[in-house]
């Protein structure tokens, strides 16, 4: 049995509510079993975290009784040292399955699982989840004659929606994580250094954390777009080295217990061109706007009209949503894939939703990024880090 | 037009050749189409190099002509500074389509695709990818009717597996890059420090790589099981402390270009356990005897036979592979699910493949790991790094 490895943080009553509220939904929807294989939602039900995701995995929730976990033999064995599973809980794959274009890990799964998604009915399977392949998705189906598959439609991403009070305690050292890393990433970016050797000061930070509490690892690496690249957010770092005249867009996590507070800031070698002045003044008022509008019952779709009317005002235009929903991520993702702040957007906002606000302008040949991680308190917004908004300007 | 931001290593002659090895087995096996959606795939064939593999994305390739890229429209933006693809071959999907439950991204990309995919013939998906989910899948298929769809049985990936003098000399890099990053680890493992602490030192390390040649993200972050969880592989760091008398297993990669060279070593604070010792010594000899036997013409069952022999001589046994090819990795696996050394693979080593050798013995409350990244020459083995392959012991 495992010892003081790996202490658990969320309480068992904490799980067993989060079991049933998923629980509740599949009534609802006349679902007699979920397949759950987005490590986020695996977190979330059980607190297994393994880097294990890279092999099929997935939680199997019948419509009642015990989740039954599924992986790679070898991580299996280690499973219990994370997750709240007994040893009887959890099945591990035999090895020769790994990477086979005959048999496949879902193959043997599916068979596995019968008995706990009966004949007859109706089973949710993540249908967009990251690590859920498309041979995996159809292996399973296979493997389960009898059974409708359908998609779950993001259910668990729903459930974890609005956090409890652990939760949004680590959501905030996340917050103070993520402002560490960033104040070293605009103190440190200097003409003549390698954005290489800034990153290796940004993940660092991010790894120490703070004194009490060590940081994780993010879901996304460092993204610091420069110069003409500026206009694209995406973009990871070279060894190309940093040059007056130019800015650059930085975008990262602060990682606590998986849970996320995202961060983005823009720094200026030297004089900024007006327009990116301009941009960032704007960009400012448009972020002041949008945390004045947030609170309860306000939906997505209100919160990004409070921003796009300031920038709309000046002249600016942004296609794309001003942010999304945050909590637990794994890679590729730090967001749920839940609430976007965009057009058409109905969710009403509810105390205890966290998002990540990020204002990106990706114009052609450059751009400006600010951005916040939020939680929605009983009657307003509460910023997850202390930084100021402003453009960051090294001379 | 993209200037100086980010150099193209590879000459078009390459990309040429390498998309025309695709086309050949897509002649052979009667392809008239094929959707690559594996971010390590899409850069061996043009270049495109971003962290946007978090919302969908791919690229087709018809029977004949030119290639086409589909992505976020953000990412499509950017994507001309990355890779070798002119604007018209790329498409951006509308940002609207993102995280939508009604619609899906790949709807818009079957619509687009169907001139490039003709009807009544069979296209090959890459369907155990890990970003092709099962709803894109189906979204695909349904947008394509009329055509046959099936899995390319990672056709991109066994194109890649004989690496061309440009992938050799990246990966030489790469291997430079996990030495320096893995004798910090050695070194700075020590009681009292915690596991977060000494991760810092290891990705400032991977992300500085050297004077010339700064290091690329990894495709998995730093694993080290300490103590009792060693005896599992996938666990990620925590702030807990190093403890003398505890064993530590160390697994990092040195990535350059996207090429990764992973390496695994163990350390022990204060006197090792007998067993400790003994599984140490014969991993060695057992690695001495795999490196031994590789060279052109060899099974990758022939390679694992050789470790097997020499640990069932000393009573030791490990049921999982010993290796698996490497070349361009993204998160969340730095192998190229093709090649494994483990029984029953027919598949001969030729000149130019590259294997990380992982001799992990996963033990029930203890582990041991020692690895080496090679690459098969003309007449045997090369080693990508210059360490020990000794247990290291700090007392």
């Amino acid at each position: 049995m495992p010892s003081d490895i790996l202490v658990q943080a969320v309480e068992a009553a904490e799980y067993a509510d989060r079991l049933a509220r998923v629980r509740e939904i599949m009534r609802e929807r006349s679902l007699a079993g979920l397949v759950v294989t987005d490590p986020a939602n695996l977190f979330y039900l059980t607190g297994y975290d393994a880097w294990s995701f890279y092999t099929p995995q997935c939680l199997i929730l019948g419509a009642e009784g015990e989740p039954h976990l599924f992986a790679r033999a070898m991580d299996a064995a280690g499973a219990a040292y994370t997750c709240n599973l007994r040893a009887d809980q959890i099945h591990g794959y035999p090895e020769e399955l790994v990477h086979r274009p005959d048999v496949h890990p879902f193959d043997w799964i599916a068979e596995r699982a019968r008995s706990l998604l009966p004949d007859g009915e109706t089973i949710a399977v993540e249908a967009d989840s990251h690590y859920f392949s498309a041979r995996g998705y159809l292996a399973l189906g296979n493997g389960l004659p009898g059974r409708r598959l359908v998609d779950s439609t993001e259910l668990v991403n729903w459930v974890r929606l609005v956090k409890s009070p652990h939760e949004l305690a680590q959501l905030r050292i996340a917050g103070q994580i993520a402002a560490t890393a960033m104040r070293i990433a605009c103190d440190q970016l200097q003409p003549g250094r390698r954005q290489c050797d800034l990153v290796a000061e940004i993940m660092a930070a991010q790894a120490i954390g703070t004194p009490d509490h060590g940081g994780g690892y993010p879901a996304i690496v460092p993204m610091l777009p420069t110069g003409e690249a500026a206009g694209t957010p995406h973009l990871t770092w070279t060894d190309r080295v940093f040059r007056a005249g130019e800015a650059t867009t930085i975008e990262l996590a602060g990682v606590f217990g998986r849970y996320h507070a995202p961060l983005a800031r823009t720094v200026m070698l030297g004089d900024p061109p007006q327009r990116l002045t301009e941009t960032a003044k704007v960009v400012a008022e448009g972020l002041q706007a949008t945390l004045a509008t947030i609170r309860p019952g306000v939906t997505g779709s209100a919160v990004h009209h409070a921003f796009d009317t300031v920038i709309r005002g000046h002249g600016l235009r942004k296609d794309s949503r001003i942010g999304y929903s945050i909590g637990i991520g794994y890679p590729p993702d730090w967001g749920e894939r839940t609430v976007s702040l965009r057009p058409g957007e109905t969710t009403e906002l509810a105390a205890g939703m966290a998002f990540h606000v990020i204002l990106g302008m990706w114009m052609d040949g450059w751009g400006y990024e600010l951005s916040e991680p939020v939680v929605v308190t009983s009657n307003g917004v509460e910023r997850l880090t202390d930084l100021p908004p402003d453009l960051t300007i090294r001379r």
